[in-house]
């Protein structure tokens, strides 16, 4: 039972496993893994795919003939394993040149670097089988709003995303842009800071038809947002086009956790929102073992998070055909043929007609909806005694 | 100096100077105001005018006499003191009915009710010359994500826009509606939490041209996010429509402080962003003075809001004209046409170019933008010693 | 099984149940129940007493007459069900006069009336049988700390509380006070604001040993600490005299959830801790109902709160059980008497040798504590599937 | 003006400016600065003194030798340029050995490897002057509370800290300690997470006398909470040792921004609360300059803490001699002797006579404080414009 197998679609970031467990007040506490090493374990422990960054396989500095030698061995190590590269993405934090931002810098030069980075790194991603593109842009925000009129930034970087829709067009490439929001750290604020701001940026590009979201659960999180709904409004918008799955505690630094370990709630409702979505793509996890950890520590993470899930979607079952649940939803839900009929879609009658109504005010805000009934019954389902 | 004038287009809603001073732990401190005695004090502290929501001035039980005299005795006041009403909107959270959402009701007959209330305020806004509508939302959100698929409130919601814009048109009315979103409180999680969920939501309407964005610096503070970010992602979508100004420390309760009253950095990058935009519309105040105040410290309060603005608008200027930030500025942003061209819009060409070309990394690294010195100059203009 | 009884110690406030569902932005939408009614819901749904305050029972311009007749009905409606009521405190938040603060207005008048209203209060709660007295100061705190040196507020607060402590003893009272420190809200920021401010606050008091801790699981929570390491602190200076348990969101406006509805983990160490300290005193919820709720929910919640505690006291069994549990925790702990011994306490010696001794530092690094597979076995106990 | 000297006090970590701008993200962008160099530059900017870990100075695997020599070219480099170091502390958190706490491991060993690397910080700290030592325990807090009952970490936390008074009294050291709260980062939760949880857990030590706080604006910033009211209540319990200036966004990652960079207004009440206290220690900023800046940026950076703290001292001067806010600080306060006189000290009589006193409730709420306006004429001074 719990058992994760390809069919599920669990992934992994080559970064996440392969944390050393550095952070801003310590030094590493883990070896490097290989990539193909990671290959392999996560393979064993039932993964379906890897996604990376172009630097987590290709150094920065690597020759040409250096990142055809790594990444043909990398090929090798995927189809030794079975293992997918769904998803791919560019790193445009880590070094000093994007310090200030890439796409957004305020040095022409540093934005077209990263524009090639990025080509490149579509070409690498394309070659490993990626349908997904992500978009995480790190260190594209500020510090000091007096340096940069914060449209430039929003400007420059819609025009690198358009031209980049282009390339993949050019190309004639099979792959699909996900933007993937958070508010502030390493900067103090990010542009595009949340799954909504992304959306509405979405909107305003070329290509909008090509980019999506891919919405994490830490940065949602991170500025007090249900990440349950923030998932939502991607599925309706039609943008869902990938997930990373990770836990954090609000309003604060950002902790990727292991997922489900610290909001079971909210996990459940993810895990049911996409069980029950028309989404079918990577279950990806974007967390990493605790500092604290080993090797063995790693892999007992990588584990939980994938155990963890497929014991919410057991719940989801479980809560979908628990009868008292049945029941207070159908309660709670109070349909009227007559009246949705004059609200669905406008007509001047309709609107008189509406206009004409009489409401029982008091009686409807008597109503007892069974809320806390609902909720009850819902942590039961979560604490296993229903 | 700082005498705040009709051109300045500052506006208090009825409910903000009017406010009594109640709160979720303590009884009301000061008595209500009449809304004609609002507008002529208002015009006397140098307002430009006042919003309303329907039952700020009519009584939610009013009947259709009572409203029209209380509606004429209103235009008389603002026509005694010229003042004017841009903006109007609907309460759909004070009354019980309302309790679990209004335009996201499980139940059919109060999102009737709430399309009817709403109507019924346009057409009253419309009576009194408001060009802007505002929703927020309050109630439109959940604290039981069992109870509702979040992803339903969202098309309820959808569908009620699209039912008030057809209305609107239909009427012939010269009407915006402005989006006000909010994080939570006092929903636990409100839907369209900030100004880019409004923003990708409206993306998804029929009449999206119809729909713009009034942000509120105290709601998306309360997010911890950037209110100045906020400000220029909805000026660079076209979607400024209307603005709500006030003050809030981060990520607690909401506190609607006077304008100016906690962040002034974050205040006068507002103001700079509004003076330097081609937005034209009112200057909303949505706070009110703190519950400890009687009605004089009321009129402290509202003095307070116009005359910070002015302050930090006449620092625009200081910091506009300073060589020191001037130079700072223009050694910041570091142009090259050459390589901007190549990116500005997409050519197979262009692109096999910018892959060619060498960048030398460790340079683009190592330059300092200046960006402490720039925002310690700006700190010193805000502080006055400049 | 989960049956609440009376040996389990559980205890509502008559202001929790009670609760209209009256918000910042919505009026009420529950009647007021009566206290006699209270007593007797809650006593056949488990509960073991009712806490009160002042004008929770007796309204704030009742006369002495109406006072006693009150006093003595709801004695009766407690002995006639078998109810005790072990905590009482006294309302200073709800009046206009303190809307500045009580114990640390600025206005001596105030100050001294909120003395004789605790003194009033005081003799209400030992009257009906309480053994704690809580202070929670929510008005006690600033907006404008222009106003009012905070040093002053906090001697004002220590004149008040040893005033009291003096009146307790005077009286001959068998009572404890215990201080509920709160960050925010109402008041920008409160004074004591936290579990470790109320102990840093109780060590400069005339009657320290009379003064403890009330923590509240929202409160704490508000300010992003964790709620178990304050009840940790706050159980290891002696000092934890009453506990209020409930639910919340980090980092946001006062939810007072039901226990467990949000945070299931965190709620089960806090029930671990308290199951397995000397702690024998009330399990007080300090929650409401969901505002979207009848009376019906209302008794929904308050069998939640306990179901919920009964659920977790069982898991907390299971989990001290378990024997990879076990296991793990005993790998993790790694003892060393003779080390030990050397710096349990302090001799030259002992210095010397600790200074001498040589430690194998990267071995102490590499060591794998096992915390991620630990914390993964907790949250399949919390689900249910261990 | 606004000229940093001696008499100033101001002092700067060597790990402030030294710090090479690596994040989470990213990887240094700066080379780090030799110790001497950072005395010479400090001191040619105006500052008095600088602040070290053990590890700032002397590498974790340097010989007794290099030790020496390496201590002994610093004490030149103090001496050559008439710089003192007024505070020392231990790096407890860099090191892998630390990654699960140091006073509070788990692994006995771990615990006497923190007091033995103490002692010898200590005796460092106290060869170069240091009359204050300062306790960060960065590490010292859980993210697994499954792991180690959280009473546990604070008993070997106390033990440790017990230990390290004897020691400097064995030593016969004229040295202080001052502990410094942090809610989380690097750990989920740290261990006395705020300055009240410092207070209270000194309250415990065997020689509290000699343990006070070291707090941080940040760090009491990070959690929400006011750092004016956290140093008032410091001073109020005599236990402000040291204090740690910078800023800080609430609720979110540490961010450790030059002083005034952000809330300029917070800034401004801490200033007045050191200089009409009787706090003469070191105005120490703990902070670094933006991961942007080249060594240049740095040294603005630190012109920038210390120039803002003499502005900010100069209004502190202007507030104070301002009429109009003299006259509404007066107006606010309302001091009634006889009243005061009842309640100052207790007796049986003074308490009868509260008792018996009538108040005029009524009349006390109507009483407006003047808050609104006394807030707008403290931000007029901030602004500059009074």
């Amino acid at each position: 039972m719990y058992e994760p197998k390809a069919e599920h679609k669990f992934t992994f970031g080559l970064w996440t496993v392969g944390n050393p467990g550095r952070d801003p007040f310590g030094e590493p506490t883990r070896s490097k893994l290989a990539p193909a090493y990671i290959v392999k374990k996560l393979s064993e422990l039932g993964a379906w795919g890897v996604n990376l960054h172009d630097n987590d396989l290709v150094p920065i500095d690597a020759s040409a003939g250096e990142r055809d030698r790594i990444v043909s061995e990398f090929k090798e190590a995927l189809s030794d394993h079975g293992m997918v590269v769904p998803m791919a993405t560019t790193n445009l934090f880590s070094d000093p040149s994007f310090k200030d931002g890439a796409f957004t810098s305020a040095d022409a030069r540093v934005r077209a670097y990263a524009l090639q980075k990025t080509m490149n790194a579509i070409d690498l991603g394309v070659e490993l089988g990626a349908k997904t593109y992500v978009f995480w842009g790190g260190r594209e925000g500020s510090e000091v709003d007096a340096s940069n009129n914060p449209l430039e930034g929003i400007k420059w970087f819609r025009e690198c995303l358009n031209f980049l829709c282009e390339y993949v067009k050019d190309q004639g490439y099979d792959l699909k842009f996900a933007l993937e929001p958070k508010p502030n750290e390493p900067r103090a604020d990010i542009y595009l800071p949340t799954v909504g701001s992304a959306l509405g940026f979405i909107a305003t590009l070329d290509h909008s038809e090509m980019v999506g979201l891919n919405p994490e659960f830490a940065h949602e999180t991170m500025a007090g947002l249900s990440f349950v709904h923030g998932v939502a409004q991607a599925l309706d918008a039609g943008k869902l086009f990938h997930i990373d799955l990770n836990d954090q505690k609000m309003s604060r630094f950002d902790q990727d956790l292991r997922f489900g370990a610290e909001n079971q709630k909210a996990a459940f409702f993810v895990v049911k929102l996409l069980e029950e979505s028309a989404y079918g793509g990577p279950r990806h996890f974007d967390a990493h073992a605790l500092r604290t950890e080993d090797e063995a520590g790693v892999w007992e993470f990588a584990k939980g998070c994938m155990r963890t899930y497929l014991i919410l979607k057991e719940k989801v079952e479980v809560f979908n055909n628990d009868p008292e649940i049945k029941a207070a939803l159908e309660a709670y839900k109070l349909s009227d043929a007559e009246i949705e009929n004059l609200s669905k879609s406008y007509s001047s009658a309709s609107a008189q007609s509406l206009k004409n109504r009489s409401f029982d005010r008091e009686a409807l805000g008597r109503r007892g909806p069974g809320l806390e009934r609902l909720d009850q019954l819902t942590v039961e389902v979560l604490l296993g005694v229903r």
